[in-house]
């Protein structure tokens, strides 16, 4: 896809650091871990996504001309630094989490090791992009959830801006929304864009009635109509109801899809009246669908009213996010290489005992139930750590040590979440179109206990480290307090 | 700026609107106005951001062949139409309230006047620009109010994609930020770009001290340094402090820019703390910019503490306008032109009295208090009246009617807000650049008594109905209910 080029979607300070190490002569390869330490809304998991945004801005990582020419016009920089950066490209690794993939915090949802000068400049675009559309697709799994399937997403006048809107329709049908009403971003991700029409086009004609049957004649195979622009019960859907008897008896085939769109009003009482309009003339496969300042909460709640909805359009809530608009992605330095080329475990030590950093070169381990699929836990470990998932295991809480869990070989399996993206500068993953991540993104849906998806108090998936990587953080944290000790 | 073509940044159904006005050979010239409903975070009102966008939206609309492929793939679009859509261009007129304007709820902040077919197309793109930006531009302007100025731009990170994190940037700074970390923002937008260092700069030297002077080393004329990695102060303030005394002892010369930045902690007692120990060192007029979860609360309860913070990095909560991240523009219909070229007003009338639509072909008249060019109220009036500052005026309010404010002759000034933006589709305005656009909004906001400008309820502006506006607006209504009454 054309672009602007996104080089320098970047903090000035990382231009800054970079000019520093630069000038030292220092650059180190080093380890950064992107992780979140909260889930969204309140759930219990997150849903990333963003990686292939990230492999075309990492593609196309490149200072152009007049970047540098706009870098040299700030006075910050110096000349040599500034011809480092037009040779500039990144020849680091990264391995990442599959887009479409159930996480949880304080997971290494992706790992940088690149000497510092690159791995610093990349944090922010990295994070802009998962932190955005990992709260989009977090947003959008839930309320598919409490809608049971159905959801469109209509949000893109309300987004914050172009991109929000069109990355943000993509995060939404990875999640399992059935389309977009955004159709650029249909054209960009080749996926299903939908829509009915405005209020605007009721207006336009001299009544309703009119406007139904030209809508009808034009889109006779695709005909919902928008039932509430003078009054749902007494116009709307009488009129609906004509439109749809003209269509049968003038012996018109089938339509795919057909129906009302419910636009405001009370959303329970009103499609509860029009679903027995509709079934006593004889369209009971008709479509009752609803847009009306939607989430999953207010989703839930009409459905339990009994709620005769089966279509929804949802628009600003799930594209923005809106009960809690940022995902808090952070990018934290793990590791740092020595002369000897391994890497010696670095550690951010913090007064509140959750923002301490998990040190060194990391993986992560899913383990499931062998018998429902159902995941038990995430293991944090050590890069070169295997497991054998025919011995047994015992994993931990890592705060709350004595609280254990034994899991017997042969009861469960195991898999490794980080794949490779980059390795020596070379991208050497290929993502799936959008609808194979939706694919994935159910089943990996379907790996949760239905207690960790419910809306209210959701039960929280262990998250353990392994013994190796424990026993390296509590060393770590033991050699600072000696060393605090001894001051 | 270079971009990807927005053309196809709509949502499907204006699209299937426009073919359906194709086919119908219905392509009357319509007005649709762009207003919003509640002012953004319980404030009393809005600033008006994201026309230079809009224009070269605008400007660039154009449905290339790939675009033209891919509507031709969806199956829903005739041949006829398709062949409309590549000689595509708008034709119409468009009139906007200029950036940087403090704006009030039910005001036209943009309006379109063109063939429906052109106005119904870019509905979504106009509503997806201005409602970011003003979004992003009105909280701005309330971090701005809550610190008193030195407010930094810091949230590309946490924006929601990479417009987000670019747009509102630009945004913040019409409001009056000072600067942003997003360095292409400052590129793109010719705006100050600003930054320090983070942890894992302090992280990758052997000790905070040698970070420091490195730092100091690379930066002696903007120098704030990052106090808290290990422990504000008792480790980063002395190390600081240390700095600051070698550069003054090695005679540099005095630094623009230098002090110390605190990203975590209590804000209130540590910059309390900090400055009593820089000022004890003689560095009195150091700087003490703090950085962690900030907004205008926060913010306007440290300083009420007593804090001695002067310069503020705000990020997730302005980027994204955290506490309300959606501003709820909307587009609609409000005059269709007849065959004698004259408009046909429309409404759109509501169970909610609030959402009934202010019909006609409509503008904005803002009445300044001459002595104290503070706003005594806005009029939405019919484009083709005229008033004159010498008369005495009395407006009213449009529900409570009884509410009126008597305005002498002369001792009032009145202004119209909407300027030609496109005439006959070419663009006849130049947008200010961003600085210039953030000069004028603080005289905007300076027109603006306090009572409206505080946090905590603040008093609404009048925004009343002209009369003749207000009589063709009764005179509808009226039209409709003896048309119910009689069915």
């Amino acid at each position: 896809m054309s672009r602007y080029n996104l080089t320098l979607l970047t903090d000035l300070y990382e231009l800054t650091m970079m000019q520093g190490y630069y000038e030292n002569n220092t650059n180190e390869t080093v380890v950064f871990d992107v992780f979140y330490r909260n889930n969204p809304s309140g759930g219990a998991y997150a849903i990333a996504a963003g990686l292939d945004q990230i492999i075309d801005y990492i593609k196309n990582l490149r200072f152009e001309a007049e970047d540098i020419e706009y870098l040299r016009s700030t006075g910050i920089f110096q000349e040599s630094f500034l011809a480092y950066l037009a040779d500039f490209s990144f020849s680091g690794d990264i391995y990442a989490i599959p887009e479409g993939t159930v996480v949880f915090p304080k997971e290494p949802l992706l790992k940088v090791i690149a000497p510092i000068m690159e791995a610093q400049l990349v944090e922010t675009a990295i994070l802009n992009i998962i932190n955005h559309q990992s709260l989009i697709a977090t947003k959008a799994s839930r309320v598919v959830y409490a809608a049971g399937g159905g959801v469109m997403e209509f949000g893109l006048r309300r987004a914050q801006g172009p991109d929000a809107g069109t990355y943000g329709a993509r995060a939404a049908v990875i999640a399992g929304c059935v389309g977009t009403s955004n159709v650029l971003a249909g054209k960009l991700f080749n996926i299903p864009i939908k829509g009915t029409h405005a209020h605007s086009w009721i207006m336009s004609f001299k009544t309703e009635l009119e406007a139904f049957r030209n809508y009808a004649r034009l889109y006779p195979d695709n005909c919902l109509l928008l039932v509430d622009t003078y009054d749902t019960l007494k116009s709307g859907v009488p009129h609906a109801i004509q439109v749809f008897t003209e269509m049968k008896e003038a012996g018109l085939p089938k339509p795919s899809v057909y129906g009302i769109r419910l636009d405001s009003g009370d959303l329970a009482y009103l499609s509860k009246k029009a679903r027995k309009m509709l079934d006593a003339a004889g369209f009971t496969d008709a479509v009752i669908s609803a847009s009306s300042d939607l989430d999953e909460y207010l989703i839930e709640s009409l459905r339990s009213q009994g709620a005769q909805i089966t279509s929804w359009g949802v628009g600003t809530n799930l594209i923005t996010s809106k009960d809690c608009p940022a995902f808090g992605g952070v990018y934290k330095l793990a590791a740092v290489q020595g002369p000897d080329g391994k890497f010696i475990p670095k550690i951010k030590v913090s007064e509140n005992i959750e923002k301490v950093t998990d040190p060194g070169n990391k993986t992560i381990f899913r383990i499931y139930d062998k018998e429902t699929g159902k995941i038990r836990g995430d293991l944090i470990a050590l890069a070169d750590e295997t497991y054998d998932s025919q011995q047994s295991l015992i994993i931990f809480d890592p705060i709350a040590t004595w609280k254990r869990t034994y899991l017997e070989g042969g009861s469960y399996t195991i898999r490794e979440l980080l794949v490779p993206i980059f390795m020596g500068g070379q991208c050497v993953y290929t993502s799936p179109c959008v609808m194979d991540i939706q694919t994935y993104c159910q089943k990996e849906l379907n790996t949760l206990w239905d207690e960790s998806r419910r809306l209210a108090n959701p039960q929280t998936v262990y998250v353990d480290l392994s013994r190796p990587l424990w026993e390296l953080k509590n060393q770590l944290l033991d050699n600072i307090h000696n060393f605090k000790d001894k001051k």
